[in-house]
């Protein structure tokens, strides 16, 4: 028989509130922090937390790996806080949608050799413990973003970490996943807000769509205090992004202002390859 | 035992052949026409079909109730072609994304008494016979477009229609409804297809994108032929509705660009109020 294995984790909202389940499911001891204590005595009772971390964090340098789980814009003090703890942890890493600043805030912090941010791309408009599930992260990529300074045994724990949770993984620079999240899911949830906002300002109800219409406000329940922060920290690559986005609605203004089939269709078209073929 | 009734649907896509579908279950002689004889053969084939119509229609005359599902921008032309073989049908109505303009034409075409024009909220953005399916309508709502010249006998046998399909059916004016439409529907349309051709612009996949980003990508593979007709036929109500959309954007990029957390937690705020309340 083996030793069991101890990991923290810290937030046990959505994202970490799942990884604590696969860990758990996986045989590790895993202890919890969440300054809900609803939240964290839910954690316990349904055995997913072997403990609490204590208070003060106590337990925090028993854990061989650290998950932060929080939300983007209170990760970076999270880690300053626990750095003192977390100096013979053998992997630390985060599940942030956006990078730059919370690998930044490592490397400042010594961790830079232990720390690998991480980041799962599953999980939908819902929030917090109650809407963890084990098996989130199974058939999802998890993008992986190690610098010069990760030490190769904190790399290979953060794959395992992932492999545990069935999730892929896939290595990025910090501020290559920022640009490219800034596309492939930071501008789909402001893009469904927008919609929503558009609706509520005609006084028509998301009961009132279609399951199209549906499948495109789905995202505007996200969590607004979560996704402020991650806007915010992503705003330089947002903005152009964003720039796009309305200007590709401008062709489609500008074709339906000139009642130009040709072009509506055109552009319709595009969009209908880049949906069927890729 | 009582006298099977005889209904004729005029194209077998995603809609028509729903209908159809549906009718045959429900025990009537199902009739049908399509241009594209492969279908029509394998709507026969599989029992939806009792009989083709015949090469120029010829047994239309024998339809109590007939359901024109072609495309938006060829309704009013092929209503013209069967004005006079449906002069006895006790109801003629449409599938169609846009209302005026099919309303009008059955209005010229003296089949104003006989004429309500229908629009059921159902389908995904797959198209043709292959994508039908029996109880697609079941709990969608569909949209009956009566005028004053609507005869009360059409009125009631469009509903048991839509009752028969499972849908419940919810009376608006054409122009009311092509104008909420633009809102609840067209628009949701034109932003996943411009949603598309900003990713496809960074040369991003589709498959790159977490289920939120998916979830907002879908309908970009919707029909562009369909498509392009309806959002032309419905581009008056269209262009302020896509203005509202770039305005709401605008917002969000003014205050990115001003990086006011307060204003994007506003503004996000007000779009999960609406997604969660509403």
């Amino acid at each position: 028989m083996t030793e069991r294995r101890t990991a923290a984790v810290l937030g046990l909202g959505l994202i970490g509130g799942s990884v604590a389940r696969d860990l758990d499911a996986a045989g590790w001891i895993v202890l919890g922090h969440d300054t809900d204590l609803g939240t964290l005595a839910a954690a316990q009772e349904e055995g997913v937390l072997a403990a609490d971390l204590g208070p003060d964090m106590q337990r925090l340098p028993e854990a061989e790996w650290v998950v932060v789980a929080v939300p983007v814009d209170v990760a970076p003090a999270m880690l300053a806080r626990i750095a003192p703890a977390v100096r013979n942890a053998r992997m630390v890493t985060d599940v942030g949608s956006t990078k730059r600043a919370i690998v930044d805030a490592a490397d400042r912090l010594g961790l830079g050799a232990s720390f690998v941010g991480s980041h799962p791309l599953a999980g939908g408009h819902d929030s917090g413990w109650t809407a963890s599930a084990a098996g989130l992260f199974r058939g999802a990529t998890t993008f992986v973003t190690p610098t010069p300074a990760t030490g190769a045994a904190a790399l290979e724990a953060v794959r395992e970490l992932w492999r545990i949770c069935g999730s892929r993984t896939e290595l990025l620079h910090p501020a290559d996943h920022d640009r490219r999240l800034a596309w492939i899911s930071h501008l789909p949830q402001l893009a469904s807000s927008a919609l929503a906002l558009t609706l509520e300002s005609a006084d028509l109800h998301r009961a009132a769509l279609g399951p199209g219409g549906r499948d495109l406000t789905r995202l505007a329940a996200s969590s607004p205090g979560l996704w402020s922060a991650i806007a915010l920290e992503n705003a330089d690559n947002l903005t152009p992004v964003l720039q796009r986005f309305l200007a590709c609605l401008g062709e489609f203004q500008a074709a339906l202002g000139a009642r130009d089939a040709a072009a509506i269709q055109r552009l319709l078209e595009r969009a209908h390859e880049w949906a069927t073929v890729s």
